[in-house]
């Protein structure tokens, strides 16, 4: 016992020792980040000093270095609560997001601009756009994809009006298991879930719980909860949650799409130079015409730039026209992407740079 | 220009190196926390290593340090984060709390615990009790006080039935603004604000504003908000709520209670050791007679320590009894409490403590 004792203090104190050093380093920090807006100029608020793509570097970085015992995500989520508390001297960033507050959209906004920032819940996807181009919020946090359903037609529309820059990307990732008591299957003769995780793994359960009876509650949380006080009770929620709640684990990433991610874009005001591994999102209108399409995207292939994702849409602009939102890696300043959209030429009615942004941290 | 360039990139160099520093430190420190937790013994979960009066100790250390440029708060916050991490590399801790996500309950439990703990948002405040005492959640956060309305009763109840033990006590502070487009007190005629805002700050608003129409809406960044679009509107919210509306700021801390706090207490299963600035709360019940609080309370007095709260309840075990909410400063294990508490003798009926816990940083 007393030696144990004696080891915890010693423990202690070299903790004590490395925070002091720690905290000495974070001032060292935040005075070199008053120099950086010392040099870019007096009276400026944090909106002229923040840089994506130096961000997503230092942050790249980071993950660079990391041997543990930390994860990457678990540091990264450090470095970006230091750069938020140094960058939010003067006044903190504003971004807007669809509200209320908790929801998984604040979720994506702490995630990529830290909790210094100054978060404002907005009551709808237009009125992110709204107040990002009016510039009551420097920045605009809306989701655009989710891996089991798809683009979110709302956000895709707000782009064909207005002049919104994408100016980075977040991906929020959750993986559904089953839980119950016994922690068997054959156990289970319900199914407790809020009713989107029922329809994100309802193939699964078709194939291994063909006949149970499927419940929509309020929350997993609540499914969790529910499944703990019956034998014969499933509940699908996230691995965490399953654990919080005293249950075992039946089966683990039983969504149909085993990538269960939901991705925003960060919406701004400017376009910023490159960050080294950077993606670019297109809007581009073509007649329609027999292989009009094929035109406008050989020129990517012959320059070696991967689509990474195409969508289109009826465009509000003309008659028998179509809209394609092109995702394709690299960055606009890049040569082989300057060649590429010089060469797309004639082939496209209208070509629209929505932006050049770091690819999402994992 | 050159000049400018050149600097910055001197300048982002050296942030690079400080912080390829900070991350060996944290990295060191999160080995030094696996360390804590081998001396303790294997195969144990975060609430066996956490130690509230440690963290105290941590943070009170830091904001001695701390000589800027970040603010204390800011600065405890990253360490806050630092020690959540750290402790989250075994299973997190788990801490109910009233849900939904997103309110000034959950702010509480970032505030106290970080962001690496799992936070599980309950239906009520008598579901946090039951959870923490069930051992579904290792810790609870629940709202005691608010300094405009006085102690949350249905929380001090839960105390006369329960068994759970305070160890820790969190306070989040908002101070209310007047904000209006032209920042003038005379252009006012009718003033925006959620109605528990418009509650809070009816005596300044009567005295400032008299016969000025008050309106509730659905929160106080829909006020803002509103006000943005009326020159004869004003709109009570946070400061920064208002800068970042584009408002003037009219009058600042204009609620009725100078000093707007919302204290949460943190309830858990045991008593943790004294951190050099605690708070103990205990629970007096005393039979209805003349002078019977007289004589309970005067110990403490002879023995220096500070009464800081007092709140009478009638208490449910007996007739014409009363039960006592009592704050003293100082811990249980300290001397003048314990001959305090012995020399209260048989005045009261009966004595129970709640918890002694450090005192909550600003």
């Amino acid at each position: 016992m007393t030696d144990k004792k004696s080891s915890l203090s010693d423990v202690r104190e070299r903790i004590d020792t490395i925070d002091q050093q720690i905290q000495q380093l974070i001032s060292e920090r935040a005075g070199w980040a008053q120099e950086v807006a010392r040099v870019k100029g007096e009276g400026l608020s944090a909106i002229d000093y923040y840089r994506p793509e130096r961000e997503a570097h230092v942050l790249r970085m980071v993950v660079d270095r990391n041997h543990g015992p930390l994860s990457d995500a678990e540091m990264v989520r450090l470095f970006r609560e230091i750069m938020s508390s140094c960058l939010a001297q003067e006044d903190p960033l504003k971004v807007g997001f669809l509200g209320p507050e908790g929801t998984f959209s604040e979720q994506a906004v702490r995630k990529h601009f830290g909790h210094a920032a100054y978060g404002l819940p907005l009551g709808s996807i237009e009125e992110v756009f709204q107040e990002v181009a009016a510039g009551h919020a420097d920045f605009g946090v809306v989701p655009v994809e989710n891996s089991g359903q798809g683009m979110i037609q709302v956000t895709l529309d707000m782009f064909l009006t207005s002049d919104a820059t994408i100016c980075g990307e977040v991906e929020l990732r959750v993986h559904q298991c089953l839980h119950s008591m016994s922690g068997k299957l054959e156990d289970i003769k319900r199914v407790y879930a809020h009713a989107q995780s029922l329809q994100q793994c309802k193939t699964w359960l078709r194939i291994n719980l063909p006949g149970v009876e499927c419940i929509g509650v309020s929350s997993n949380a609540e499914a969790a909860r529910l499944a703990r006080h019956a034998d014969d009770a499933g509940a699908i929620a996230g691995e965490t949650a399953g654990r919080v709640y005293g249950l075992k684990t039946v089966a683990q990433a039983i969504e149909d799409r085993a990538d269960n991610t939901t991705r925003f874009l960060v919406i701004g005001r400017s376009l910023f130079p490159p960050s080294g591994n950077d993606r670019t999102s297109l809007l581009i209108t073509v007649n329609d015409k027999p292989g009009a399409l094929y035109d406008v995207l050989s020129p990517f292939a012959k320059h070696g730039l991967s689509l990474n994702r195409i969508e289109s849409r009826p465009a509000h602009s003309g008659k028998w026209q179509y809209a394609f939102f092109i995702d394709v890696s690299g960055h606009v300043h890049d040569a082989p992407m300057q060649a590429a959209m010089q060469e797309m030429g004639s082939a496209a009615a209208q070509v629209r740079v929505l932006g050049s942004y770091p690819v999402a941290l994992p």
